[in-house]
């Protein structure tokens, strides 16, 4: 199936290395503040700008949906409770609030797929209620796929539009670890005992539940895993066809992109089967304690920044990640060079001598 | 040598507990912001209050001084950096200043030892030019040990007495990964191979004669090692006992406080020894490169929150992980919860049910 999506152009090369040359003048040892530094010269490539610019208008959009696999026993929460946590997310008494509050970030929130009627102000781009049971039938027709990844896509180009200079997905969706880890199981080729973990905090027996409906799910995948659209359409739903889509046009755009806990790194595993080299404008913000988290970060070659036990989605891990890169953009904007600070070098000649005196 | 610090209280044990019972009501899995939680239940603890404040005064003090030992060819700049680095913090260049801005936190600067004259605004607190070589002589004399704990006392309660609410430590004196490295080689009875890393980037020859001047420095060490204020006068420096001085008195103050790195970690294993359960005050911001901040680390066991292969000191590692204690922060206090929000807990009842049909 048509996407409209192609390959991605990486970060700008030359930016990065004159980021690189930079950090070697500023008033600190080659090399001493770590990754901060390369994720400073990630920025400035992403930007096409050194020394790169402090994010003025972070934005968070948490894809909100319902899975009709939490039918079937697979979550420790009800289904109620996604559309009462939009009401949450509305209201500004979530976790993502929060912490959006302290990274600077400002919170949307879009009704992907809720099993519900939600507040007007965030159902525009609304496919459906919840998507179908995966253990046994599609998620999603093929009209509803192409309409979701339209709304992710969409709402990338809103965003980016009205300014955001850098993106977090979220999600909210009671079952919703179930299709993520189907689909990082089904793209990484592992037994589903290996990736599945506790979602919300599932108890053993629903835990064993998950595990079944998760294989039976993997079975229904197996046809169509090297198809992105289709395995999202058989094997995801409505919210994690719009989040992969963001996150591709997000990188299609060229703006940056912290990516959150295991469900919005999943739909970021079909993003780059979407739209190749997407992966090189995503941060991983943290590592969460699902197993699959893990095993989808690997796919990508993606290092987490934070790894605090975090499993809460909503963008929570990537928000509380946000303030290092914002450290990182800050320490490459803002340090001194030695010259411009009178410090000397490492080779013991004072960095105030002429040009011509020094090395 | 009486020093006037004695044992130290622990955090208030009833607010975490109350902290505790609330983070089981916050709209969210029990447990799913993870190791955020425990840090929002530790300040407050801290503070004794619950929810707890966000903090309004962070403050970075940088502990300034010179080490004889940097003549000795242990380190890649030469000691005038030290100075010149003071400089560029009250100019507002250094990563210290950028790092600051970012985390909400202000700077201050304490010339303790530093080699040379420095601006008045830092040197109240001066205890003398450089500290001795430690390899071959005592750092200090007996009344300066003592003028520079008094120092870091004085410091610590001015900056309490005007409002602080967290402190971090911060460090700047060419050479000073080497009395460091000697302080939690001896105290951890590690040998000085083991422990010594390469501090602003010493080339292989330096190394060795680090390693060598570590080993010497250790041997005159060894009978003081029970002892931490002779400890300190024999095989640190000035700067190393205010910094250790500052941190027990921020624990004898029942204010919170994060960890740097090797520098400030080595002298918070002196303040434990001169304050014991000091401690529990003390939040690891973040695991250096350097060896033996993982010993120091693993000795007063705490867990850093962040590994991201910085080497800078100046507070910087605390600084970059002071955001995620703002986020903890504000996910206990700011979040509604469950009955607040009018959503359903994972056993299915409704929140906004009566309490006496809740279980």
């Amino acid at each position: 199936m048509t996407h409209g999506f192609g390959p991605v152009a990486p970060p700008d090369t030359q930016f990065r290395a004159a980021a690189e040359q930079r950090q070697a003048q500023l008033t600190k040892p080659a090399g001493a503040l770590g990754r901060l530094e390369q994720l400073g010269n990630w920025v400035a490539a992403c930007q096409g700008t050194c020394p790169p610019k402090q994010f003025e208008r972070a934005r968070v959009v948490v894809f909100a949906g319902d899975h009709g696999v939490a039918r079937h026993g697979v979550s420790a929460y009800p289904s109620e409770v996604t559309a009462q946590m939009v009401a949450n997310f509305l209201g500004g008494g979530a976790a993502v609030n929060a912490l959006a509050a302290v990274a600077g970030a400002t919170v949307r929130v879009a009704d992907i797929s809720v099993d519900a009627d939600t507040d007007p102000r965030v159902s525009e781009h609304k496919v459906r209620r919840s998507s179908g049971a995966i253990d046994r039938e599609d998620a999603l027709t093929a009209e509803e796929v192409r309409a979701a990844i339209e709304a992710g896509r969409a709402i990338a180009d809103e965003e980016i539009d009205a300014g955001a200079d850098l993106l977090i997905a979220g999600d909210m969706g009671i079952g919703n670890t179930t299709p993520a880890t189907v689909l990082v199981a089904s793209l990484t080729d592992t037994e589903p005992v290996a990736a599945v973990g506790r979602g919300t905090g599932v108890d053993d027996a629903g835990w064993i539940r998950k595990v079944a409906a998760i294989r039976d799910a993997m079975r229904r995948a197996r046809p169509v895993v090297k198809d992105p659209v289709e395995l999202l359409r058989v094997a995801a739903g409505a919210d994690f066809a719009a989040m992969a889509a963001f996150l591709a046009q997000a990188a299609t755009r060229r703006t940056p992109v912290v990516l959150d806990g295991v469900v919005v790194t999943a739909a970021a595993m079909v993003a780059e089967d979407l739209a190749a080299g997407a992966s090189a404008w995503w941060l991983a913000g943290h590592r969460s304690t699902e197993p699959a988290h893990e095993l989808a970060l690997r796919h990508l070659r993606l290092d987490p920044l934070l790894d605090l036990t975090m499993r809460l989605g909503e963008g929570s891990g990537a928000l509380t990640a946000l303030p290092i890169l914002r450290s990182a953009v800050a320490a490459l904007a803002e340090m001194s060079t030695f010259a411009e600070a009178g410090v000397s070098t490492s080779d013991a000649e004072p960095a105030s001598a002429p040009p011509n005196l020094r090395k």
